[in-house]
């Protein structure tokens, strides 16, 4: 490895490896104790139990042989060492499984027997977020590809509810019929409008959705105003749906820049007022609560 | 060609062909008058506005330069010839648009300002249950890719509304996270649930998606259960959403048969008395009431 990398990579002195190890993405950052001093990020997916450890020998390259805590979907049956869910309520604080033979560690997801429900990654976000503000009484908002929204007080995390509104808007707006009429969806008056609409009326909202390639058949609807409204209703849809819990909560979004200014806007429109903290950095937070973890273990 | 057909299409003596021309399949029929003498069925898509004559005579090989009437995205504006949607309302018999140069009539389609929507296909569908029951008022229910829900009256078509469940239902349980935990959807006992469920909670029904995979992934939950719930939860909103359609009215359901079952044994659990009308027949005789409309004209 050459460049401006290696000699940050040279100068550090890291102590541990955090990493987010999704399906189909692999991010790292080579630690010194909460201080982050070099961040790595590829994709890759498809592995087989018996490549991760090449895969992680390769990405941490140069980092020196540091132990590492993960989290994500390397936990999963599917992943390198299962990291069986924790049952709610639990502690905020992931419960780790450590790989045989390896100084690596990995975050255990949270699962909830009735209703249904599990995460993998979001627990160590939550960890995060109440490593920052140890006495938040509140819901935690979660958005991404299965938007979470999870109650959590006195340290614990109580239930929490997955809606599939990112994945569900991928589908739609790349793999159906409505890809012809969409363009870029942004937090504008037409987002505004279907929010409220499926907020207020969602039994009518599901109907809506043809509209929008209809609306491009028989006028001239604007192609980002499409996907704003494809955007707000199901955003609504699922504002509908989680109203427990945020009617009269204090909410923290965790997520991504866009998405999450995107719920803030929803929920700001009914007189709900959100905090929003970075996606990533409630992650490294979360993974650095486990690491301080393992050390306090005697 | 060799075989029966061969046989088959020298001793019949059609005077017409018809033929539904979808983006993705091509059903032709030779037809004598209102009896149908063979049928052919294939797969194809994509084709270019002059594909189209060479695909039809290939189609149609061995029965001879007949008249053909055509409805479906053949007329489309990617189609052979854009057959223009007609506005609601409108009377219940196609309009035709001839295809320059040869002896093929293509049937417009439908198209409603406010709410926006379009069928086409659907209306030679509708003429069809018309030609079979000129005195129907009520509702015709056409389930498909976009389900369609038509008010008629006195042999018009007055207003419609599309519903995205068919590519909802192939879109959830082949390219979402549910594909890994769902089996064969049938009319259960769990699809009855779901689908009260999604009638009587709308707002709740997009929270239950992910309880489908989760349901997996901390019990026992059949896949085939699970399928019968997906399907059960998307009609359920679509009934909640139609329901200014379906409440009170006499409804024909007009489509393939165990599609149509599942909507029936819905709407029958809400005490909705439903007639069901086969697909491809309603189709055939909208186009030949069509053709006899040519027939008609001086």
């Amino acid at each position: 490895m050459k460049g401006p990398e290696r000699i940050a990579a040279d100068r550090i002195a890291a102590d541990w490896i955090a990493i987010d190890w999704g399906t189909t993405n692999l991010r790292l950052w080579a630690m010194h104790g909460a201080r982050m001093q070099a961040r790595r990020e590829s994709r890759q997916g498809g592995l087989c139990r018996d490549d991760f450890a090449s895969v992680l020998a390769q990405a941490t390259q140069g980092w020196g042989e540091l132990p590492v805590v993960a989290c994500g979907m390397v936990g999963s049956r599917e992943g390198w060492v299962e990291a069986p869910y924790a049952a709610v309520p639990t502690q905020a604080v992931p419960r780790l499984v450590r790989v045989p033979g390896q100084r690596v560690w990995i975050a255990c997801g949270i699962r909830q027997q009735e209703p249904p429900d599990v995460m993998r990654g979001e627990e160590t976000q939550i960890a995060g977020l109440l490593a920052a503000r140890p006495d938040f009484d509140g819901v935690a908002c979660m958005p991404g590809t299965h938007t979470k929204w999870a109650r959590i007080s006195a340290g614990e995390l109580c239930h929490f509810q997955s809606f599939m509104t990112g994945e569900l808007f991928a589908l739609l707006s790349q793999k159906s019929v409505l890809r012809h009429t969409l363009g870029t969806a942004s937090g504008n008056a037409a987002f505004d409008e279907a929010v409220a609409e499926a907020l207020s009326q969602p039994h009518r909202a599901y109907g809506r959705l043809f509209q929008l390639r209809a609306a491009a058949l028989v006028g001239d609807q604007d192609p980002d105003n499409a996907a704003s409204r494809l955007s707000g209703l199901l955003i609504g849809c699922e504002l509908a749906g989680a109203k427990a819990y945020w009617l009269g909560q204090e909410i923290a979004i965790v997520g991504a820049e866009a998405l999450s200014a995107l719920y803030a806007r929803a929920l700001a429109a009914q007189g709900v007022t959100v905090h929003q903290a970075d996606g990533e950095a409630s992650t490294l937070a979360g993974l650095h609560r486990a690491w301080q973890s393992i050390r306090e273990t005697p």
